[in-house]
């Protein structure tokens, strides 16, 4: 039975190309996309990059000596496997170091809570700071307080993050850490804690980017694990008078070069056109990064490399391009569209993996409207390993995100995101959280999804 | 049919017991029993008072100032329930103070790793130490290994705990964390890190008691947590030679008193025989003790409470001892034993809470063998509420399990251990971890089962 199914589900997508000559190639391109998806799921290829990148180098922030050890390694293994070009591009990056964070309740219950510094923090004075808590249920409700009930305080935001398979609970409480301290610092507050943002019940915090406002005063921005929040809001249900002490020792020492890796298996016809597969090379500091992003590093180079392995290169080239500084502002992308501003026409279409390492279970694209029935068609070979073909609504996802701005066309192959925000951007983003088989499902999809497009006819653009 | 149900169950109960004047009592006791039961599955007690330990308290390892706070809390909170007698006795205890952990792979591929000092470690010089990993399997194998691959170097026992209901993983792979660093001083390693006597992927460390032997050299001894341990593993794949820097900054400040607190519901017949319902008081110094073992505190606690709540004293008198320093070598335990040597043969029979707050699934007896069937069958209402009779191989658990020895019948109320060794010992042993409607199971097991052996006629001795 094994064996037969790769047959059975030819002979099935083959039935949607009944008709001429066209037929004929895209009759050729499914039969190559489904050996490459049998491949990909026989493969431990992404496993082994993905375990390479956490074990060998491990946390990497952007601006750090570490990631200048990931540039090298990310290098070294695009030529290892054998990819026709390999390049960088210099970006320039904040250096920010994390130093180290620590918080106790001084009164009514003196406990120690576990929290770390929000990503770009400024430092609390060295001997720490000391202020009552003005707690809020979310960064709207903060946004409506006084300046009396806030001002010499420390705010905490305690908003908790709901769990759904898309992630859309990040988006609904993200504001609260990425602007909590300019809000919190307009009503003359000395400092912001918020609950994670993240959906788990570990005593491991979650950080990521914060923001400042130049023309408000900086405050010291950090946050504090679940069964933390949960501690502090328990001492605040018996009294609103508690006291916390919090050092925060942050720096941030100016500027520095890394670099987006790019890596090709160049096209046999149109090799100046681009089927473009990001992922972010950068990291946070207190994990391995594995589930973001050296499964997505991992994905797209296996997928690009199981294309390289065939007998006969498609159309266009396959890019890899391992983004730098996505952690703290995309930076890395940015810089990217900038250098290949006169490239941008000629990039066909994109896709970006930078939300774990779990299954995909559906494509969306954003491609013209008037192609969009058939260029989904061409990605029918998907829904044999549980890819649903959604809408033509993608946003593309991370920096891959800039690019429709640019006229280029996305895909967004979404992962199911149920367990992400467990680990995201907390020491526990490990290896043992990357599940061999659904990274495999992941080079499958990625893999059929880039050379399809790669051989695609379809004229995928405007997107308006 | 919520209403019927204790009905119902009652009349099943009383089927056992269709005879004579010795059975009306029996029939009376169920119905109170199962009264009692219906009661604390209804009530949240149990949990309030597991929030009030874990919030108001905390972290309460034995010997430091938090674990005066606990006592003193202890004292307040079994008087506020109006126990007849609520009273302390001293309990000597040497004072450790973890300091902190910090470890550093320095060659071949730099990384940090996350770690705890275990429990009466010493310290590493101040500088902290660098050595060569020798890696075992188990302890075994290193008691096998020869002086030459050991000496000068950081012995690493790798051995996985396995998961269990019955927690019985921890039985296997604790002796490594226990005599771990005997064993390498023996063959001259300078240290001992062991993988987390756990069975999580959290990037948190099992800490837990160590042993010296004072004719062996005194080691520093520590836990990886489980994703690290997987971490260095991954890189002794690669290479024989990985370097790490070891710094632990324990100190043993001498000794201090600490105090068994004993709350007691004085017998109506018989006050000077005693069902004895244990727990710990103490805690490890990382989380806040929730399941290990404020939820015991609570069970037994809310049990007590509940019988003392009743029209009618039992005849006997029940003891919630809450032992002092079971962490650190079941100190308050001993204590107890040899204050109460006296009383041995008063304490009618025994059992205790310190497996998490997971529900009892089973009950176990250790009693005369020719009164188990009928001591058994007294249990009988246990069996509504998800419990299955067990034998009569108890061993009691923690420091009721001191008292066979001392001819005290015991039992053994089994929770369900499954994710026990996921949290134990570690800073995420917190309040979000107790489901509170298992935890109100505990307490109705406790309750029927405290209140039924205070009114046994049967006499449960001699064990042997």
């Amino acid at each position: 039975m094994r064996k037969s199914l790769p047959i059975f589900i030819t002979s099935l997508i083959l039935s949607y190309f009944p008709n001429v000559a066209c037929a004929e190639s895209s009759n050729l391109n499914q039969k190559v996309a489904i050996d490459l998806s049998q491949k990909a799921l026989q493969s431990d290829l992404a496993y082994k990059i993905t375990e390479s990148l956490t074990v060998e180098v491990g946390p990497r922030l952007a601006g750090s000596p570490e990631n200048a050890v990931a540039v090298a390694w990310a290098e070294a293994k695009l030529t290892s496997l054998g990819f026709d070009k390999v390049y960088k591009e210099p970006v320039v990056v904040p250096v920010w170091q994390r130093g180290e964070a620590s918080a106790k309740v001084i009164s009514p219950y003196p406990q120690n809570l576990v929290l770390t510094a929000l990503g770009g923090s400024v430092a609390t004075p060295k001997e720490g700071l000391t202020a009552k808590i003005a707690r809020f249920d979310t960064l709207d409700a903060l946004k409506h307080a006084s300046k009396k009930n806030v001002a010499g305080k420390i705010v905490f935001i305690d908003q908790k993050t709901e769990r759904f398979k898309t992630g859309a609970g990040y988006g609904k409480s993200v504001a609260g850490r990425v602007n909590g301290a300019i809000e919190a610092a307009k009503l003359g507050a000395v400092a912001i804690v918020i609950r994670s943002i993240g959906t788990d019940h570990d005593r491991l915090a979650h950080t990521g980017m914060m923001h400042y406002d130049d023309k408000v005063a900086k405050i010291p921005a950090a946050a504090l694990s679940n069964p933390d929040a949960d501690l502090l809001n328990a001492m605040l249900t018996r009294t609103d008078d508690v006291t916390l002490q919090l050092t925060l020792t942050p720096k941030s020492q100016g500027t520095t070069a890394t670099y987006n890796v790019i890596g090709e298996f160049t096209g046999a016809s149109k090799p100046d056109e681009i089927v473009l597969l990001g992922a972010h090379l950068d990291s946070w500091d207190e994990g391995t990064g594995a589930i973001d992003d050296a499964s997505g590093v991992a994905i797209v180079t296996a997928a690009a490399k199981l294309i390289g392995e065939l007998p006969q290169r498609p159309a266009r080239t396959i890019r890899v391009v391992l983004f730098a500084a996505e952690e703290i502002g995309m930076i890395g992308g940015k810089a990217y569209v900038e250098r290949h501003k006169d490239e941008m026409a000629k990039h066909y279409i994109a896709a970006e993996s930078d939300f774990g390492a779990d299954r995909i279970y559906r494509a969306d694209l954003k491609v013209a409207a008037s192609v969009f029935n058939e260029a989904q068609a061409l990605l029918t070979s998907l829904t044999a390993i549980g890819v649903e073909l959604g809408d033509n609504n993608a946003r593309g996802g991370s920096e891959v995100s800039l690019l429709p701005a640019q006229g280029v066309p996305v895909a967004s192959l979404r992962q199911n995101g149920q367990d992400y925000f467990d680990y995201h951007h907390t020491p526990n983003d490990t290896l043992d959280k990357v599940d061999p088989a659904a990274l495999a499902q992941n080079v499958a999809v990625y893999a059929q999804f880039a050379y399809l497009m790669a051989q695609s006819e379809l004229v995928l653009r405007p997107l308006k």
